[in-house]
């Protein structure tokens, strides 16, 4: 211990090596609940690649295990500390290093917050498109991390779908260099989509070159009330299956609007099963909501409100954005899930969903990204009485189950981490195991990047 | 080898294994030029995923290397046959076994043509983007093998981004499952991509689930014709700074367009340095197309000639598909290169390949996949001539030096196969392929999988 701190300190400011334990154990953990956390030995907060360097360097040397950590928003545990670790931030690492508008791309490192670069981006008429819900706070090398995604993911995909290349530093401390800065290139196996989702397992990215759009019109949004999931989600099949490509997609089940009603005074309609919102960045976003509002009535909606102005459809979208701090306001605690299933199955998904949280007697409420078929149940629950934190945690995987069972995935943009590491092997099966466990021996022999994670 | 057959049948019909010395043969290389080539020792044409496991597992029983392939319609002589191999063909396994639009995914075997797929996939209203030239004889496996792009990638992007998931048959015979069906998903590391451009040396591909797009509208082209790559060039740095999202833009210069009209009497003007095609699929083509027009004039297109009608911009598009063999018809060989630069770089890529055409005294012709940095430059040569050969190889690495100076790499979307094994190493650098290699040996421990490509 004493050691480490002195071959840290050689490479490394004063400032940039903490080892109060009041400052060190607030770093323990992200924000998921139900996974264990130890305290860090130390937190190091490097501003160089060469500092990063030096600090797997001088893990490798003592054999210390090292979890890499962003803004700490993730939601499966992959942050949290292990115990005795060093703890590796990124945070001071956030400078925007480029932004082009000719290829389209922005460099730059781990630390920077998603929205801040969303917005510098912006000023260049371009549009860096994941937006998970902690997009204020998130920093984009927990983006890559998690391999997060957020609302527009029905039109843009994932943050997967924007990292173009990565400088790495693996667990010696030796420099990677992955992918390109082109819009093309298919040199060698690609290493880069491999650290995208890898939760600091494999490497600590200190460089992004990241893919950009063109910045789209502002977008318009509807509203639309069903008597019932099922009519819900049969207007989501007819959207998607008619070529439509809404910006946005999303499911309010009847838990979730009463409780961002009851948080909020947003005035949703509370007689709704289901509230399904839609919005287009189109140059013809008005007659495709008028397009995609008839296909609602016919699937079943009771209402359907396109806002007629910009500020409208942002009062519906934040009604969205509400969801999870009304969910989380209706009890001590959550836990969010996040299953994927194909867009055909999701009716039974939401539905098994309801009768999971009726046989163990708790209220989950379910906010989804439709579009894509992925749901993000919230289970709440009061952790100081056991046998509901119980049952809590049952039902978590009972909908996990059921997403398997349905063809879908445990996670579709949260990721892995220590929470549903157990369920990755259910999923994946025994070969792909081997196969990624076999990755993880090549890039990290000796096993001291975030251990207990992913796998 | 008497062994190998006999084991080989117990597991295939007869007429799935071929020993004929003159047909064997006859599957030793695909398209690429300057590839060593050896003969198979036999082609395995298996028809279903048992068959294609019973041919692995007996390939790694009896240490035998095997060569998957598709139509062998590549360009970098990853499916040629090594000396006594077995041959892997897929191109028996060719059904689609299902197309869905609500979910916008296909599943196909390996053997699957790119342009069938196309078509089946239209039926449904649907659209599979990735074009390359050869997409009337390639198959879907080997565009995964190789990576392939094509036309519409500035829009749409390459092969990588439409494949979800993937079943890979392994060196000993297991069957792997990567990916998912579902719009998004982020459990575990990333095997599905790692597959991608792997051109068979990590698994052999036996069924993908591939992303759907929307049919597009029809597409409507315009041709511009400046009278210096650097103004054609400057042209296309406008048109993606401004935003546009034209689904092609391609750049023809002058020795292209020469050979085009000699081969097909298109009436292209001769006089031209640069012709730009552009083609926008938008709700609002002509208003886009008008708004390019503009940029390309005020970049200094002597004349830009929009197309007024479906056919006249098909015509268009005739003449750039017509650049490749109109090339091959001026010499006796041509091999045909593919550096990907940034946009911005792209002029100094064709002028400086036009200073190695003048240098080495050769005719090379460079179509390019303007909007992607992406050139071809087709280096057309006797290989009769010793000398002549030995110029062309040589301009044809240069070609690549120039590229990876510019900031580059060696292959936007043809792989690396045999034909530039020794220049990825240049690329990625001792690290990169460090860690390449050590991936390989993760999924192909014996090294019985496409020896001798990619690393």
């Amino acid at each position: 211990m004493g050691d480490l701190i002195r071959l840290l300190r050689k490479g490394l400011p004063a400032e940039a090596v903490l080892t109060d334990p009041d400052v060190t154990a607030s770093y323990a953990t992200d924000m998921a609940g139900f996974c264990a956390a130890g305290n860090p030995a130390v937190v190091v907060l490097p501003r160089t690649v060469e500092e990063v360097r030096h600090v797997m360097r001088t893990a490798t040397e003592l054999r210390v295990p090292v979890v890499p950590q962003g803004a700490r928003t993730g939601l499966s545990g992959a942050a949290n500390a292990t115990e005795g670790c060093m703890v590796l931030s990124l945070v001071k690492m956030d400078r925007i290093i480029e932004i082009d508008p000719v290829e389209r791309i922005a460099v730059v490192e781990p630390g920077v917050v998603n929205a801040v670069l969303s917005r510098a981006v912006a000023e260049h008429g371009l549009y860096y498109p994941p937006d998970p819900s902690s997009w204020e706070q998130c920093t984009i090398g927990g983006n890559i991390g998690t391999g997060s995604g957020g609302l527009c993911c029905v039109k843009y995909g994932v943050t997967a779908e924007y990292v173009l290349g990565l400088e790495v530093v693996l667990a010696d401390g030796r420099l990677l260099t992955t992918g390109r800065r082109t819009a093309k290139g298919v040199a060698g196996y690609d290493l880069t989509r491999l650290f995208v989702g890898s939760e600091g397992s494999l490497g600590v990215v200190v460089r992004a070159v990241l893919a950009l759009k063109p910045a789209p019109p502002q977008q318009l949004a509807l509203a639309a009330e069903f008597p019932s999931t099922a009519t819900a989600c049969e207007a989501v099949r007819r959207i998607m299956a008619r070529g439509h490509a809404p910006c946005l997609l999303e499911l309010m089940d009847r838990t979730t609007v009463r409780a961002v009603n009851a948080l909020g005074k947003m005035g949703l309609p509370e007689s709704t099963e289901a509230l399904l919102l839609a919005a287009f960045d189109t140059p013809r976003a008005q007659a495709d909501l008028a397009a995609v509002g008839e296909l609602c009535t016919e699937a079943g909606a009771t209402e359907v409100v396109p806002a007629d102005s910009a500020a409208e459809s942002e009062l519906l979208l934040k009604a969205r954005r509400m969801s999870l701090p009304a969910l989380e306001a209706l009890r001590p605690a959550t836990m969010i899930d996040d299953v994927c299933v194909p867009r055909g199955r999701l009716a039974e998904m939401l539905d098994g969903t309801a009768a999971i949280a009726e046989r163990h007697g708790l209220t989950i409420g379910v906010c989804a990204h439709a579009g894509d078929g992925n749901t993000h149940p919230v289970v709440c629950f009061d952790p100081a009485d056991p046998e509901e934190a119980r049952r809590a945690k049952k039902s978590f995987e009972e909908i996990m189950a059921l997403g398997l069972e349905l063809g879908g995935t445990i996670t579709g943009e949260h990721g892995v981490g220590l929470l549903k590491r157990e369920w990755l092997a259910r999923e994946a099966g025994p070969v792909s195991m081997e196969m990624q466990r076999g990755i993880k021996g090549v890039f990290d022999p000796l096993g001291l990047l975030n251990p207990g994670k992913v796998l």
